[in-house]
């Protein structure tokens, strides 16, 4: 007989039946060829006595086994394994079993992956400046889980839960299309309009549904990373053009769509990420024109609408005349102080539909409960008062961040005070190495990026993105305290 | 002076501020080229008195419109459209502006896209026999949304909300790791697990890191189909196997083998979908022997392993010995009664780590205060006593529907009382048109599939699943009554 009191392990504080554990034990030792087809187990009495069980687990067990056509009885014989069952020849022994495979690494070849930056992970600092973050202590988060639960209680809820379109639930896409109606002149109805989970997923599949591999695509010299990634990873060619003082050069656009046969054109002009610029109003009127002339492809990436603090919010290509070239992005992740992560793509009709069908291939659908929630928030009002007080909250923390800035680090960096958004893009001296000043810094307590992903292969740009906006007065003068003393080493 | 009375009209009802809409408006019509660079605009008393609006509205609008380079004041002379601003000529006037252009379909051509069943969408119906989900009346959804509570008013919350990795919160992979350990014998680390978006997340990502267009894909004759359809949008080529009462023929996945190079297998061992057989004993040996030898990547899809009722669960393949080569996808969803969509990947570290690059690129992280709340929830055991409770209903809604079932249409259709899961799979006769007997269901109130989504070119299947666990015993009477009625034409 084998050694089933070594072999058979019980586990009395997981959660799983005893009788269970026995049973699924057995499975894998024949499974492994340790016990093979045929050969009979041990009678239920003689078990329980090896394992110290009560006999009836060892019944459970077996009848168990025989369910799952592991094993028969055959009366008067005793309890055989299936003889039907392969011979399989028996491996060495591994402790924790066969799953131990998990541990090592695959033998498999990966399709190709664009190298990425490395995760901020805020663990075990003392602070933080980050991308540009909200603050979550400030977020609409109880109002949620409020609207979370008036729902769940409602009768109608629960038809609502169960069915629902990959382009968001229609509650959602009413409210939200008359919402960016109202906020930012765009003439649109809830068929142009797409929930998905984040801005960066309306941006993988707007640009998944246009870009072959091959295909060429516009960006700025500097980027947002995540966009540069995701068209590499489907295959674009990434062409870059010049970001000064007024925004993307629109001139060089014009050049490159000239020259060659252009897929699409990723822009984000308000707030461009990461030097925060805003594209100027002549630019703008420009970039329009050339997208009627050329019916060129965009995406209008307009991740920070909702911060603004100087002038209005500014609007949007997508609410001006583009013969519907423009793929409008936004996002509602911010407002929500990164609660939970949700963003809309604004598009033709057909073009929905069709980010609709891929969607439903990587994600089925979003949450229902959370868009619903959502939903009733767009129309109270209540998101439309959290932003009003997060502005408010966000200029004065603004304020406070560029004036001890300038004083801590006038003499090293070069910035603009924003006219919105939740972040200063800080200029270094060109040789100045930014991985080194993380790194002091992270010495130090203070978390901050190592300026890796803000930089590309074209850009002359040396900088990092410095968020104000998560961190109070108190916060901002201590995390400024401690960059000027990383810097000054 | 152009009509501005009739070009700048405001809606009091949007939530913009006036002011904001008399800009917006002056900016689109600058943008449009009825108003041209160098042009002067009415003063604000008289544009104030056009539109009836007290002065200082106008004055704000223009100061707004001076902020964002539209305007310049000239002293004693007025206010002047930027004269740097290009030339348009001017568009003949439609309705609601450019954005019109949204309305219509879009000139774009889009990468190819595998055509998809047409979706169930319940409003109007009386009833509703679907595929196979929970009923969300007995969702969770409380303790989720408490635990939300609960985790929202904790200090180490905000920071924990911020910041996350692709892979899903290090508190949830903790104890969803542990969760799997104790259920389903996979002896695994949170290093080798991920947190989706739903199962479909998880396919979509594995897959995508293996398959290269043109590769070979097994999968079975009859399958998923919202696997079949991701796997062809990445470009692979299926390449079917039959089914049986034994669950998928492996001598014939086998025989594909040695005659060509497989790129991976799909497989559903547990209730196959949609047929419901679950791989019989001597099959999954002699599967597990295949995929070492071959070194076979697999897709081992588990949708339905919490719910079984006549035996206990079926240990995955992914617990056996397969050397790293089973890549297993489960789902929380429908133990969460579709009140949040998570799902989960299981596969080698490194693997998980390509995945996690991937995810980012479509959907940075998953939310990560729904994360900790269900990791609390499956610590506490509140999700294991929920699935208990709900495997006790579901089994008495199977007994009640399979009873129903057999008394109303067993001289029409076939079918096995399943051992678990949420469906029965009902066998129709083969010219037997399932798009009519749909199509007179929906007359009388009751909404079930048209079989579409369950054929495959290869498949001789005529059938659909009914599921049997969202309905009550009243319900389920009076849904098989109606089903009766329709079948009766």
């Amino acid at each position: 007989m084998l050694p089933f009191s070594t072999l058979i392990q019980i586990d009395r504080d997981s959660g799983m039946p005893v009788y269970q554990q026995v049973a699924n034990r057995l499975i894998q030792l024949i499974q492994e060829g340790r016990i093979q087809p045929g050969a009979f187990l041990p009678g239920t009495r003689d078990l329980a006595a090896t394992l110290q069980l009560h006999r009836k687990t060892v019944v459970a067990a077996y009848t168990e086994l025989e369910r799952q056509d592991w094993i028969r009885s055959l009366p008067r014989k005793g309890v055989q394994v299936s003889p039907e069952l392969p011979e399989i020849k028996p491996r060495s022994f591994r402790p924790g079993g066969g799953a131990a495979a998990y541990k090592g690494t695959t033998g498999f070849v990966f399709t190709r992956q664009a190298q990425q930056p490395t995760q901020l992970q805020a663990k075990g600092f003392r602070l933080v400046i980050n991308d540009g973050f909200p603050d979550v202590r400030e977020s609409p988060l109880p109002l949620l889980i409020r609207e979370c639960r008036r729902l769940s209680q409602t009768r109608v809820y629960a038809p609502r839960l169960m069915y629902g379109l990959a382009s968001g639930t229609e509650e959602l896409r009413r409210a939200l299309a008359r919402h960016l109606a109202a906020s930012r002149g765009l003439s649109i109805e809830s068929e142009n309009l797409m929930i998905t989970r984040g801005a960066q997923m309306s941006i993988y599949l707007a640009a998944a549904l246009l870009i072959k591999p091959g295909d060429k695509v516009i960006v700025g010299a500097s980027n947002y990373r995540y966009a540069d990634l995701c068209f590499q990873q489907l295959g674009a060619t990434l062409i870059r053009v010049p970001v000064d003082d007024q925004g993307m050069d629109v001139n060089a656009v014009a050049a490159v769509c000239r020259r060659s046969k252009v897929r699409m054109l990723y822009v984000v002009p308000h707030h461009h990420h990461p030097t925060t610029v805003t594209l100027s109003a002549e630019r703008r009127m420009q970039l329009l024109e050339l997208i009627r002339e050329r019916n060129l492809a965009v995406i209008e990436d307009d991740y920070d609408y909702d911060f603004h603090y100087a002038s209005g919010p500014i609007l949007p290509l997508a609410s001006g005349d583009h013969g519907g070239n423009v793929l409008y992005i936004g996002s509602m992740t911010k407002s929500l102080a990164l609660s939970i992560r949700v963003g809309f793509l604004v598009a033709p009709a057909d073009f929905i539909e069709e980010a609709a069908r891929l969607r439903r291939l990587m994600d089925l659908r979003g949450d229902n409960l959370i868009e619903e929630a959502l939903a009733a928030l767009i129309d109270s009002g209540d998101i439309d008062r959290h932003l009003k007080k997060s502005n408010k909250l966000f200029r004065e923390r603004r304020d406070v961040f560029c004036d001890l800035l300038e004083e801590a680090l006038g003499g090293l960096i070069t910035f603009k005070k924003p006219d919105g958004g939740m972040a200063v893009w800080a200029r270094f001296p060109k040789r100045y190495s930014l991985p080194k000043l993380s790194a002091r810094a992270a010495d130090l307590g203070l978390l901050i990026s190592d300026g890796s992903s803000y930089r590309s292969p074209e850009s002359t740009e040396n900088g990092m993105r410095l968020g104000f906006a998560s961190l109070t007065p108190a916060e901002i003068k201590e995390a400024i305290g401690l960059l000027q003393k990383a810097a000054s080493v």
